[in-house]
Order: structure tokens, then C-alpha cells, then sequence
């Protein structure tokens, strides 16, 4: 097999999951977020929860330029000190990166955020398709009872900065019983 | 709304069709490949007939560096001449912008040849996530009796190179009857 000929995959679009060759899979459990959190004790006490997990198929390596990247990300249901659960959230190290998501499942808010630290949310649900452009910072939140499940195609040369997320976080936070 | 704010579209992920604002169409008959087919004459005589139709969502414009569009294309069933229902296929501009299709629904095949002309097929059935290296040139052809529907995403900077292939084909056309 010569390096053009990527065996193909298969996701199963009424689940979100991948099954095949060259899938990288992570997990992120409330704990490992301690420090996203307005309440970081809380996070602490439900340190062991799942809060998502995620599968990425690389069939290019990371920092291609040129490639692109497909995963899912299961974001569970529930919440911390009354904040829904979110991912991390992340800038794309280059600007002009975009990424490209689908709601397979659940629902929930895309959170976008611009340079100003402008917040604003759109709506996810099955089958809503959203472009996040490469200079907004983007995290996602279930505001559901159910996992929220969603694919996402981005640049594989985007790179990923989470680093001021963590310092700043986003412009906005979403606690149980707010309105969005 | 600003530039960085894109309206959500729908995707069906059961059907593969998109329902939105900056959603491009287009159809081809099979007349309108009358010159990619090996026998011209009975592609003129079945010159109305549709081959396929696509929806592109065009988030960014075409060209943009950085940006992913997201489309789908229906691939009818059926035959010109025993050959089988295809699609053009292309050469990106840009060598190493790939692309990355999912199977909605159908059976076929996706058709990858490089610069040497050699050309291998991949199995195309519900689920099936390929990816095209930038340098290969592929085309999908519909073995099925049901429509061929698949989603892609690519990069908007690709460009697209239709004309060598008019010129001389893949290495390989695809009749009904040959195994595959």
C-alpha cells in the first residue's frame, strides 16, 4: 500500500461513531477540566465523571497543510455548580482556519467568540451544520439530557491554543435554569 | 450580522440534503458528459436524462484559504452505453488539498488514479469515509440500482481540474457486468 491509498472508514451517521484504521480516541472526565469551571471545587468533588469523549480519524498527520481531519465528540449531559457541561474550547493557532461541524444527536450551543471576547451561541440540534471561521474561539455546551453528539472536518495544519481559554475563558458562561 | 457570523444550515444526515441560505446546485445530464463517456453516440441519445445533481455550501467563497465547503452529491442509477452511471472527476489544483467523502446511502465506487495513471477503486456503501490524497484524481461511479448519495468536504483553495480528464479518462472505465 502506498501512501495514496488511506483504507477507508466507516461513521455511522446515526451514532457519530468511527470504526476503522488510524483513529485516535481521547476522554476528558469533569476533573481534567477543574480549572474551566466557575466552580473548580465542585469540579473537584465530580472529578471522575465523563464529560466527553472524542474520536479522530488521521488519515494525514497532524499539521498537514492541505489535509483534513473528521471526528466526533460526545458531550455528556449534566452539569458543575449549575454550569452545563462544556469542552475546553480552543483558537486555532492559524486564523484563517476554519472548522466545519454537524449535529448528530442531542442538543446544545455552539459558543463562538471573536478577538473582543464577543460571545454569542448558536443553536445545535440534529442535522444543524455549522462553520466556526478560523479566527473565533469556538467550545460547545449540552444543554440537553441526553449526550450531544456532533462531527467536525477542520484544516489538519489549524493547530489548537487552549491555553488562553483556560486563563480567560469565554465571554459568557451557561448555568442550569438560564435562558440562551 | 458581521462576516464572522455564518447562519447554521441543515444537513439530513439520513437523506444527505442541505436546506439553508449560501447553498449552491448544480445538475448534470448525461448528455452534458457526452464526451467522457466511451460511447458518445448513446450518451446523445440519452442526453436529458439526469446523472447527478450536488448542493455545495459555500460558508466562504470558493478559493479561500483556510475554508472547508460542504456538499453532497446524488448519483443517479443506471447506463450509457454499459457503462456505468459516473461523475466527471477531477485533478485538484492544488496538489496537496485532499478531500474527504461519506457515504450517505447507495453502493458504488470511488475512483482514485495518480499522475502515472494508475487507477483502484474503493468500495462506496453506507457509511464508508474515504479520503483523496491531494495528487489523486478520483471520480465516483454508481454500481448501484438505488441512487449514490455521499457528503464531501475540501478545501476551498483546491481548485478543480476537469480538463485532463475529458482528455483521457481514468485508466479504468467501469461496465455492467465486470466484477469489481
Amino acid at each position: 500500500m502506498s501512501a495514496s491509498q488511506i483504507p477507508p472508514i466507516l461513521t455511522n451517521l446515526t451514532t457519530g461513531m468511527l470504526v476503522g484504521e488510524r483513529i485516535a480516541e481521547s476522554r476528558r472526565t469533569v476533573g481534567d477540566l477543574v480549572g474551566y469551571w466557575s466552580d473548580p471545587e465542585a469540579a473537584r468533588q465530580g472529578g471522575d465523571a465523563l464529560l466527553y469523549g472524542t474520536q479522530t480519524w488521521m488519515p494525514a498527520e497532524d499539521g498537514v497543510e492541505g489535509a483534513i481531519l473528521w471526528g466526533n465528540t460526545v458531550l455528556m449531559p449534566g452539569s458543575v455548580g449549575g454550569e452545563f457541561f462544556m469542552t475546553r474550547g480552543h483558537w486555532h493557532e492559524k486564523l484563517d482556519r476554519c472548522e466545519m461541524c454537524v449535529t448528530v444527536s442531542g442538543s446544545g450551543l455552539l459558543v463562538l467568540m471573536d478577538e473582543s471576547r464577543n460571545t454569542w451561541v448558536e443553536q445545535m440540534s440534529p442535522g444543524s451544520t455549522h462553520y466556526v471561521p478560523g479566527n473565533l474561539a469556538h467550545r460547545t455546551v449540552n444543554t440537553g439530557d441526553e449526550p450531544l453528539v456532533f462531527m467536525c472536518a477542520w484544516p489538519a495544519d489549524c493547530g489548537h491554543n487552549y491555553g488562553s481559554i483556560l486563563e480567560l475563558g469565554f465571554g459568557r458562561r451557561f448555568f442550569v435554569g438560564d435562558q440562551f
